[in-house]
């Protein structure tokens, strides 16, 4: 029986850090975590990140096989130097090379992207993408973030910069946000637009909010319905830009609120004179591997075409 | 002297079709032109298509060198198949297959566009959006048509469909548009959209309602800064989902009105967290031929290399 070729997908946030071993059908086949701690300084991290791998590696039976390294990290990232430039969930690590002392450790090619263009790659290989194209990946946490996959790549704009979907206008009389306008989708239906305006009608959280709503609370209801009004104007705009096969929406609100945004979206669909029939909406499947299987589906892009 | 090479570039639209021979700096060495009549019937058009191009050809001392034929074509059409689609502002032709009696008649490859794509090509050729990447045009007239060319080429979502880029939506408590929504583009920055809301305040045209802007009317006023409001939320929109290195306004409306809609824009620079500097505004440059040059820029793409 030949060894599967595999490849490693690190997922890097502001609180944990995951390493897989991940093989050519999108299964993980072996994995760690620990915790980021940014603020322990960069060398140390990268220290940690070249152990575990090393550690996975000798635990498989399929070293020696391995093409390639793949990492999402909480961006801001620049792909093309191979920098982390987060100053804002990773405090201290501005301008870090990450991808230098991996390539140099393990003489593998090394890719970073940003998180969310990662996990949007995880979704398009063994998730709720599979099979479609375009695909735009909305992921709703603390932020919103977003991606765009067209045939197979991930889209960039001028310079490579990532676009940044969750700043997307759906309503210009809505909340200032710090993007430098209002009413942008994140600023209504991100976790943090949510608690903040449940906290003026004193709901403790965003998860408060939601389950207020459910419970039938007016104040909680009218939130909610914001954030969904928002969603359905974001996913029309995309559908009528990109065009994208699928839209996904993904993060900790959609794992359990999928279903109130799911059914507004959907009327959007009979509604149009353009996409209708051609686009449609899915949750994302992968939850939180997304972005590790992602960056190993991008190890495997990086070590078998050309950029 | 060597000859050029040449291809011919031709736009068809609900009232005139233009037929040009270009060479490869984008330069139109001959052109025709002539009413469609397209309720006259598709195959005499094509005839009279075929006879302009033989007539160009034959006067040119470049004859042999064409390389081939690109079309643009007021949409919807379906560049795939070759299809013009267009009951709207081409009656009766449903599904006319342009493509092949060309190719029959000359022996060259011939590519068909919808027309907005077209434009852009060719103002990224030849016109406000050479050397950047990508672009974005909207071009403003009766409707609001758009495009997105990325690495050189045209942007398409699922199914090779055109983007819908004057469908976005800038204020979803807008006027009701026969796309299906409320609040897009079109429905408040389109000619149709100024001169409907124009006539309920007396106005007579789309124009007329610039002038008395112009000459301080406060209807009319109102009417064009919901107009300029609506292209600069748009703007934004599209700096942060397509990160274009210009977007590009173009059409009828731009080419008066082009700086009240710039300098709303120019504030968005300055404002933004993420885009600032990136990203540009300017006015098309190439008029009425940048359907033209583009349809022959897209010849010369399909006979150089893989779609």
């Amino acid at each position: 029986m030949r060894s599967p070729t595999t490849a490693i997908g690190i997922d890097i946030g502001g609180t944990k850090t995951a390493v897989a071993l991940v093989n050519d059908a999108g299964t993980v086949l072996d994995r760690h975590s620990f915790p980021t701690e940014a603020d322990l300084g960069f060398p140390r991290a990268v220290e940690r990140l070249i152990g575990t791998i090393h550690q996975i590696r000798a635990a498989s039976l399929t070293r020696g096989t391995t093409i390639g390294i793949g990492i999402g990290c909480a961006g801001p990232v620049d792909p093309r130097l191979g920098l982390i430039n987060n100053p804002f969930t990773l405090p201290g690590w501005d301008r870090c090379d990450i991808v230098s002392p991996l390539r140099n450790a393990f003489g593998l090619p090394v890719v970073l992207e940003n998180d969310a263009d990662a996990a949007a790659m995880g979704e398009c290989w063994v998730g709720a993408g599979r099979g479609c194209d375009p695909v735009v990946m909305l992921t709703f946490g603390t932020g919103v973030g977003g991606a765009i996959i067209h045939q197979g790549r991930i889209q960039r704009g001028v310079d490579g910069e990532h676009p940044e979907l969750g700043h997307l206008v759906v309503r210009p009389d809505g909340p200032e946000c710090y993007c430098g306008t209002r009413g942008c989708l994140e600023s209504i239906a991100s976790g943090t637009a949510i608690a903040l305006a449940g906290a003026a009608s004193g709901f403790a959280s965003t998860r408060a909010v939601f389950e207020a709503s459910t419970a039938g609370d007016p104040r909680a209801s009218a939130i909610v319905q914001q954030a969904v009004d928002a969603v359905a104007t974001a996913a029309w705009t995309l559908f009528h830009t990109l065009l994208p096969q699928r839209l996904i929406l993904g993060g900790g609100i959609m794992d359990t609120e999928y279903p109130r945004f799911a059914a507004v979206a959907r009327h959007l669909d009979p509604a149009t004179q353009f996409t209708r029939g051609k686009v449609d909406l899915a949750r994302a499947t992968l939850g939180n591997d997304a972005g590790l299987l992602g960056a190993a589906r991008l190890a495997w892009l990086a070590a078998t075409r050309e950029p």
